[in-house]
């Protein structure tokens, strides 16, 4: 996608022993890219969220093992780095599953091939992403046709939670691809994005993007969602997600089972956008999914921008009153309407997953 | 309650011709008391959100009419000041009720005794407002007795929205006053806090007062109740209200809904806590009920404790993208157990608020 006219990957090679990020803890007040130079640079960048969303640390996962291999090529270094980077960030299984993916490309080959494959593997998860969000965005632009014409013109609302647009995926996103689709196709829409709290990935990268292309928007405060829900004024809910087990449960970002409900009470169709990277056919239902616990000072404190334009970071809340941070929570497959793949729809069903990928056992 | 030891109302009479307030606009960073000297004072502190609180704004509210009788006691006057007064925030029910009761009680009277009848008269709406919130913590505590004893001593987990504690009234609070009774009397409780975005009265009013008080409790953002209430981590959830209509609908902060429906989700007791001066008998349902649109810049813009102690405002979301605030959101009566009064307890029905309230037809 476009920043400022220049079109950017939010995940690029640079030479063969490098490669470049933005850095999403800095936006939107600034941007700025990083270029990282190894395996533990790529963690570092991991778990301090500088690189984030599900299909993309998948991709940022790939590069630093690539870049482990430059340094150690042997089976135990691989397996150790495999390791090492899977455990930057839990509840996501794309990270696990690219990691997976280039281990299993890579051992069993001759040692002198492998600093080569490992770098035109992690290219092609790379390349494959993209592939998968432009076909998860056509599939769901034909939701917001349907919508559109039964509404005969009327604007389309859709409201999303937390961003899984291309910030979050190697380019064009999730859940917001089919709305770059459509609203590229001419369809008169509008956007609800929840802020989403604590990290408000909304406010800061969804609305940033959707910004950046000119689709209209509005941030709301987590809150707001089910109210406007009440008020007739959404027509569709579209989320990304961090895993997807067997049952079609649905862990995303917290909040996102509350915005499900609201969904449900109002007869508003809820959709969750993936890759097919994002489903772990080995767990049974959500309540097997690790659940990220992070810092307190995630919710004590904020960080903003001054009058003067500079960031700063002040504490919000009560001084001494402690709080608890869970990075996900886990929608059940009963409250969601479908999954948006790049091989089509299907219902939050085991069947319906099965359906479209019947080479999964 | 108090504060370092010092015993506080929300709201004092100084003399006979100003009161005090504690500026809510401050906490959590900074104590600041204001004296107000008149109506206008009165209409610019509800209106800027330095005294708050449905129960509270209507005792200030009549402080403020009796300030205004001062200057002029004419009816003409009396009610232009009801109309200016009552316009300040048109969702809590209790300023117009406290505004009329105080015309009530002037109108017919003679002219030279109204200044002393409306400050006698203001003075009973804030002592009856502290002797409701004593009932209805005492009422509510039965209810915590009651999951107490069936948990036979492990720590009782209490969720609560916004700020319905003694900042929110005079004294003591609504859905507060229970916890703070329960704790008082020994049962080991544990409350979570929502921070409650935009103004985060959760994190910095609520977290203020049961962290002044010793009562055990952690900050979450609004996004993560659901969470826990599927976590088996939430034993009743007890919020305030702005306005209850004569359906038993319930008008309290926005994402009060949300979490009705995730406390319902869950089997998750969920009550709301209010004295009778919160019920709008002339309203059918809470879809009559006026809604405030408040400014995005709360929803843009977070006030802060810079490391020095300052506190300063930080622009949080991306440049240019607009914001929606709606202050208030509506919780059908299906999604709520049951209401805590000063009479009692009671079914969020017509016929369990008429059977508590047999003189209202």
């Amino acid at each position: 996608m476009k920043i400022n006219g220049a079109h950017y990957r939010s995940v690029w090679p640079i030479g063969e022993d490098a490669f470049g990020i933005i850095d999403q803890t800095r936006l939107p007040h600034e941007f700025v890219t990083l270029t990282l130079h190894s395996a533990e640079d790529a963690a570092d960048a991991i778990k301090s969220m500088k690189t984030r969303g599900a299909p993309l640390i998948g991709a940022v996962g790939a590069y630093g093992l690539a870049l482990s291999v430059r340094e150690d090529a042997s089976d135990g270094a691989i397996n150790a780095a495999v390791e090492m980077l899977a455990q930057t960030r839990p509840t996501a299984i794309n990270l696990k599953w690219a990691l997976w993916r280039m281990r299993g490309a890579l051992l069993n080959q001759p040692h002198g091939k492998r600093v080569h494959l490992a770098w035109a593997e992690a290219g092609r998860i790379a390349d494959e992403d993209v592939a998968m969000s432009e076909a998860i965005g056509f599939n769901g632009l034909k939701l917001i046709e349907k919508i559109a014409e039964a509404k005969k013109g009327q604007t389309v609302n859709i409201l999303t939670h937390c961003n899984a647009g291309w910030l979050a995926t190697v380019d064009y996103g999730t859940a917001l691809a089919p709305v770059y689709m459509a609203h590229d196709a001419g369809i008169k829409l509008h956007v609800w994005v929840d802020e989403t709290r604590p990290r408000n990935q909304g406010a800061s990268l969804t609305a940033f993007e959707l910004g950046s292309h000119g689709v209209p928007h509005t941030i709301l405060v987590d809150n707001a969602g089910g109210h406007f829900m009440q008020a007739g004024q959404v027509d569709l809910v579209i989320v990304g997600t961090d895993r997807v087990t067997a049952n079609g449960d649905v862990a995303n970002k917290i909040g996102t089972y509350l915005k499900a409900l609201a969904a449900r009470d109002n007869g508003i169709p809820f959709y969750v956008a993936l890759p097919s990277s994002t489903i772990d056919w080995t767990l049974e239902s959500g309540r097997d999914i690790p659940i990220e616990e992070r810092s307190q000072d995630e919710v004590l404190k904020m960080a903003g921008r001054l009058p003067d334009g500079s960031v700063t970071m002040v504490e919000i809340a009560a001084p001494g009153s402690p709080a608890a941070n869970p990075g996900f929570d886990v929608t059940p497959a009963r409250l969601v309407t479908g999954f948006i793949t790049e091989r089509g729809t299907c219902a939050a069903t085991p069947e319906g997953l099965r359906g479209l990928f019947p080479e999964e056992k």
